[in-house]
């Protein structure tokens, strides 16, 4: 880990910054200069006035991501503040670069408050061409996703919360069928009902999981834990969430493990033990998900019965980490022209995620593409292209019988 | 004309955009993914979140500029609103980088209010080095800049006012030597009261200048005038600009240029004729600085007694534009650590930009240097740093006397 910290930190100060900007025009001569600059920026600036669809042929806007947090919980790091959530968002700029060939620009902000920060969104919409929420904490990520989502006429995503539900619904997809269960049959338990927790409830249940319990900090989610009562009435109430009683002798994580097929940590580490593991059903499935630090390490999981272990990390296999479905999601949004990232679009990516992997390649170290692989970006653009062009298509006959 | 609309549309829409992101570190490998993302991640965070300004050698936040606007004064074109405004901002964020090495980001954003255009550079203070406020409408741009000033601990600079009346200030300490006059011994007739015209007049005053008189939209500026009389009593009362009475009859800009030494035009096209020149005094100066396209054009000038003429235009000799500055004088802020822009810090930038034309050079068509010129930007950001040290020099001795 030393070893690691001290590479990191080497790496991060090698340039200052792991983006900077670069000129993608010439700008030598005095008649360079009157193009970029005064006369001729008059030019464009007057026909964007004139059209303002122009202003994607014109200017950087049409591959421009906002990345935007405001630093209260950075990976599992919590609420360090926005200078120390900076390298997160950096990184998360260069892998936008990398993998989808968008500028992101990340946005630090001094405010704690849900309003100010959707308020802060609204004002720099004019110069991107989609908002990557980041780090929000649960549940003030929620509320400001949902309203601007119906505010905006960007894609707006927090990563976090739909991101990761995307990854995880994939890799649980092949890491069952690697171990012959079916989501419709299996128990399904969530360390951590927080952004990541909710989200992956959530979708899962929307993909036909049937029996979903979870965990936050204050023990299990039940209508009658009086600490829970929030949580409960927003997913069991509406029922992505099992019930799953409450006793206050026993109201942590290992009760709920205890039968379970599936546990998915997005908690803290070190929550789970290899005896808890044991105490699962048959070839249990292990996701590990605390950044950047897993709920059990794989060394610890691979000494239980486990049958399919997957952590966040980048120095492992089976990452499951929200990167391997940002830059395509966005990049696919993008070449649609949609005007919101829908849950038509996140099922379609989580489903051509887990196809990258042919059946006859899974294995318990192999259940999701790196995010390396070439193909992976691209299958997630495509595929979130695709269900946004279908769910025009659709909507289009209806708006135009409107039409009047 | 026609010719350069062309050649600016193709420039523009070359790249979608005239700046892009680049790393700056490898992305190759997994190990590479576990530096830049997690794991590696958390360790600079954490080691910000101990220590602060640790932001400075982790991140790109140290010489990375927010260049902020809302799109109310677009050179000359008015309030064009955010997206029309862009490629200003994007070509200010290019010559950021080609001349002071500095990474910029365009903000346009979707507000009039200088209450939520204060609050909005609050939000992002934590993400950047610099405020580069541009191209917002007077009176606001003062109000917002002199409140962000205050509050902020990082330079925030409204480029549209001091930066271009640094400018002004050297090329017409430069034409008047050329002419054989003083500051203290001419007519100086700013036309166009606005962002650019207070600074500039505010700036000539602290140099020295004694008679300087103005107009705006409602004419000429006077105590007397009732359209002008919140204008006056700001810029009147505090001695920056001399009372020239007021005559319903005769109330624009050719009575002041009558006799004038000095016309500075910072208002809109075509406002001043070959006669008007002809009736100033003897070897008259006249700066035409309205973008894109000047108050009366250099051809048209020459056909009257004007002894020296300068321009905004980047295609033109004698390019009066706050891009000889703005780049310098956020690298010296940056390079001396200071957190604010201060007056003498522009002062002193004026007075290096000018010297940079030795005497026996200075001719009528060069009393300005190039941006072109490599040491305009060192010259500029030596003299703005120096600036800042000696005040800070200045001021530690009496902070520390009263540190008890």
């Amino acid at each position: 880990m030393d070893d690691l910290k001290e590479k990191s930190l080497a790496y991060h100060a090698r340039a200052r910054g792991k983006t900077a900007l670069a000129p993608t025009v010439p700008l030598a001569s005095r008649d360079d200069l009157a193009l970029c600059y005064t006369p001729g920026v008059a030019w464009p600036c007057r026909e964007i006035a004139r059209d303002p669809s122009l202003v994607n042929t014109y200017t950087a806007k049409g591959h421009t991501i906002a990345i935007v947090s405001d630093g209260t919980a950075i990976l599992g790091l919590g609420d360090i503040g926005p200078e120390a959530g900076l390298p997160v968002m950096e990184g998360k700029a260069l892998l936008f670069k990398k993998f989808a060939a968008l500028d992101a620009v990340p946005l630090m902000i001094a405010t704690h408050d849900p309003q100010e920060i959707i308020r802060f969104c609204e004002l720099i919409a004019p110069t991107f061409a989609g908002i990557n929420l980041e780090d929000i904490s649960f549940p003030r990520c929620v509320e400001i996703e949902e309203t601007l989502r119906s505010r905006l006429s960007i894609p707006v995503f927090h990563d976090d919360q739909r991101g990761t539900a995307t990854v995880v619904a994939a890799a649980l997809h092949n890491a069952l069928r690697l171990v012959g269960k079916t989501l419709a049959n299996v128990r399904i338990v969530v360390s951590g009902l927080g952004a990541a927790g909710s989200a992956i409830a959530t979708m899962l249940h929307g993909f036909g999981a049937r029996e979903i319990t979870a965990t936050n900090r204050s023990g299990i989610i039940s209508l009658s834990n009086p600490a829970t009562k929030e949580e409960a009435k927003r997913y069991i109430t509406r029922g992505v969430l099992h019930d799953a009683g409450y006793d206050p002798q026993d109201n942590t994580l290992s009760r709920l493990m205890r039968g379970a097929d599936v546990v998915i940590g997005v908690s803290v580490a070190g929550l789970i033990t290899p005896d808890m593991i044991d105490s699962m059903a048959e070839k249990p499935i292990v996701f590990a998900l605390a950044n950047p630090d897993p709920e059990i390490t794989r060394e610890d999981a691979s000494r239980a019965k486990t049958a399919v272990y997957a952590s966040g990390r980048s120095d492992e296999v089976n990452q499951i980490n929200n990167v391997l479905v940002f830059p395509g999601i966005f990049k696919g949004a993008l070449a649609a022209g949609a005007h919101d990232i829908t849950d038509e679009m996140t099922r379609a990516a989580s489903l051509a995620l887990a196809s990258l992997i042919a059946p006859e390649d899974l294995t318990p170290t192999h259940i999701i593409p790196s995010i390396l692989d070439p193909r992976t970006t691209e299958a997630v653009a495509s595929a979130a292209a695709s269900a946004a062009a279908n769910a025009a298509a659709q909507s289009a006959p209806e708006r135009s019988s409107h039409a009047q």
